[in-house]
């Protein structure tokens, strides 16, 4: 893995022209760890000079970033407790005589900047924005195989709370449930906060599980992913509890059903990002839902679960082989609830037997 | 509450010195919930001008802080998904006719304070630095309460845990276990992410669970804490797995006994932090343990679990009555484990009965 790191850097270099005496400071933790492997708590990455650094300091109070670190990168752990890596990092750069340094400056504040530039005033600092991001949209096999080693996770997770009794439990219940069957499972942990939404939260985006308990007749929409390795996943689906779902239950589902196939059909590489998200929004346009569309119906994932691209109205650029997005239409009806069905999925070519789908749990509407 | 969170803006206001023409925009989260009584995701509050105004955008990803806004408090919602909070307040500042605007430069980033720049390029934008954090040291009897709400989820628990079997069960088992008991007792969520940690791993401070297996004659320390209506309390406590502690087992725990009550004991108002750290180190240096020891020995909790004070060597200023602070030495020795013993505890003066405990599972070494 040591060498995937470490073209990793060189392509960073290349894409910033980073001469002789340009250094470059990555902050962004995932950056950090797409980059190096790992990023320990509060880490910062030091490129240019002699040598590419890692920069760390002390003991972290919560779950470090994982991941085990590039052994053939040098790794500088601060002396003592409460220094910034990041001004440690620009002091070793102009110590080295780097005479301009890139910072993140989408991730980097306004009070560490200052700091950066008192301890190294001889260095013109300039901005290297989403760069690192950029290099990050199109992944390796090894990334999308932890993509789907991930997603396999959620699937099972998922799965055997659909064997469980659902009535009378409360979102929070199953979503605590679904996250501890992840980790079972050999997840390193939830991808991102499970979402558990019931009747009339049923449908809604990002819904915070709450202590109403699931109900006969309920729309049940539950929204779960997998961290494998770093790299997140994410599956929604969404079902009806008791024995027979009501007709306006069958077609807001049918509805949504095709919007998110029409979504996913046309994930093709060259396909302009926008014209996704329109494809998928509409069905659910025609049908006079407009007003209770989400701003997104899908994103990238990866060490984050939203990345680039985004699939919305404005998103510029093109879809690309190797890039994993999500397809995630829904429609929320407030008081009454809705549907979202959500894949993880990654582009490739037709020749390749077009998109892959790493979610594989069925999409039929199932009554539980 | 709504009182509440007007006398606190008041008191912003007063400190920053904000004239007629001076506003004051607080973007990180916990100082925007501490002021505003909510802080949806991404939201922002602008003061100063003809009203306050809590300015946000579109739904989130992850779970929202929570919280119940300031109901006399003005809500302005980004009319668009994509749009910056900060940079629409920036622009409704100027066009209040303010003249300068004093933001949070450890939280807002160089990008998005560029963005303010070119949207309101009239105003003078200053540093408020750390006032709302300074603020939000001293609590009043509503947020005392609530971290004592939390402390006695956590203790009920952590109790309920020690009644059933741990010889065989994983780290990520157990500390998964302990979240849902939480969320069972009333807790909104884990106020940080739960260590448990056994053997060799035991004492460490933030250790992340592993799939290690408690074993017969294990030290086992665990640190847990409920977030109650946003405040986050902490306890830690080491136990022995078996029927008895080795003597090296009992000599270790003895002496972070020791340290610890001495910390508890030097909790009063007047004192200075570095001198409560120096008295709690103590026997522990003496012990010839100084360079097993953590960077801190305590540190305030509230809205966020690491809050001004410090306890520490470096640190500076004294207690004040109504701090709630963790006292939480712990020695690790690598390879063979360790001790932690953590507290948190409310200072109040000696009149009052001295620091009030808000964590009362008993620190006797029990042998599980």
């Amino acid at each position: 893995m040591s060498e995937v790191y470490a073209a990793r850097r060189t392509r960073l270099r290349e894409r910033c022209n980073a001469g002789a005496g340009a250094a470059v400071l990555v902050s962004r933790p995932a950056n950090v760890r797409y980059l190096a492997g790992a990023a320990p708590h509060g880490a910062v990455l030091l490129l240019g000079g002699s040598e590419d650094l890692l920069v760390h300091g002390g003991p972290p109070y919560a779950r470090p970033t994982e991941g085990r670190p590039d052994e053939n990168l040098r790794v500088h752990v601060l002396p003592g407790p409460g220094g910034d890596p990041a001004v440690a990092a620009a002091g070793i750069a102009a110590s080295r005589g780097a005479d301009s340094l890139a910072t993140e400056d989408h991730h980097l504040t306004v009070a560490r900047h200052r700091a950066l530039r008192s301890v190294a005033p001889g260095l013109r600092l300039t901005d290297i924005g989403g760069a690192v991001e950029q290099l990050r949209v199109i992944k390796d096999e090894e990334e999308i195989s932890c993509l789907r080693i991930g997603a396999e996770i959620a699937d099972q997770a998922l799965g055997e709370l659909l064997e469980s009794i659902l009535v009378g439990r409360t979102e929070r219940h199953l979503a605590l449930e679904l996250e501890r069957r992840l980790v079972d499972h050999g997840a390193d942990g939830p991808a991102f906060a499970t979402s558990v939404a019931t009747g009339p939260h049923s449908g809604r985006r990002g819904h915070r599980p709450s202590d109403r308990r699931v109900e006969e007749g309920d729309f049940l929409s539950v929204c779960l992913g997998a961290d494998y390795r770093g790299y997140r996943c994410e599956i929604g689906r969404t079902f009806v509890i008791g024995t027979s779902p009501a007709d306006w239950q069958i077609d807001l589902y049918d509805l949504v059903f095709s919007a998110q196939r029409a979504g996913r059909e046309a994930l093709v590489p060259g396909a302009a990002c926008r014209d996704v998200d329109r494809v998928t929004r509409q069905p659910l346009d025609s049908a006079g839902y407009a007003e209770y569309l989400p701003p997104l119906t899908g994103h990238g994932v990866g060490l984050e679960i939203g990345e680039d691209p985004q699939l919305a109205p404005a998103a510029m650029g093109k879809l690309d082989a190797c890039v994993p997005v999500t397809v995630e239409p829904g429609v929320h009806l407030p008081g009454r609830g809705g549907v979202r069905i959500d894949d993880t999925l990654v582009v490739r070519p037709e020749a390749d037997g077009g998109p892959e789908l790493l979610t594989i749990t069925t999409k039929e509407l199932l009554a539980l």
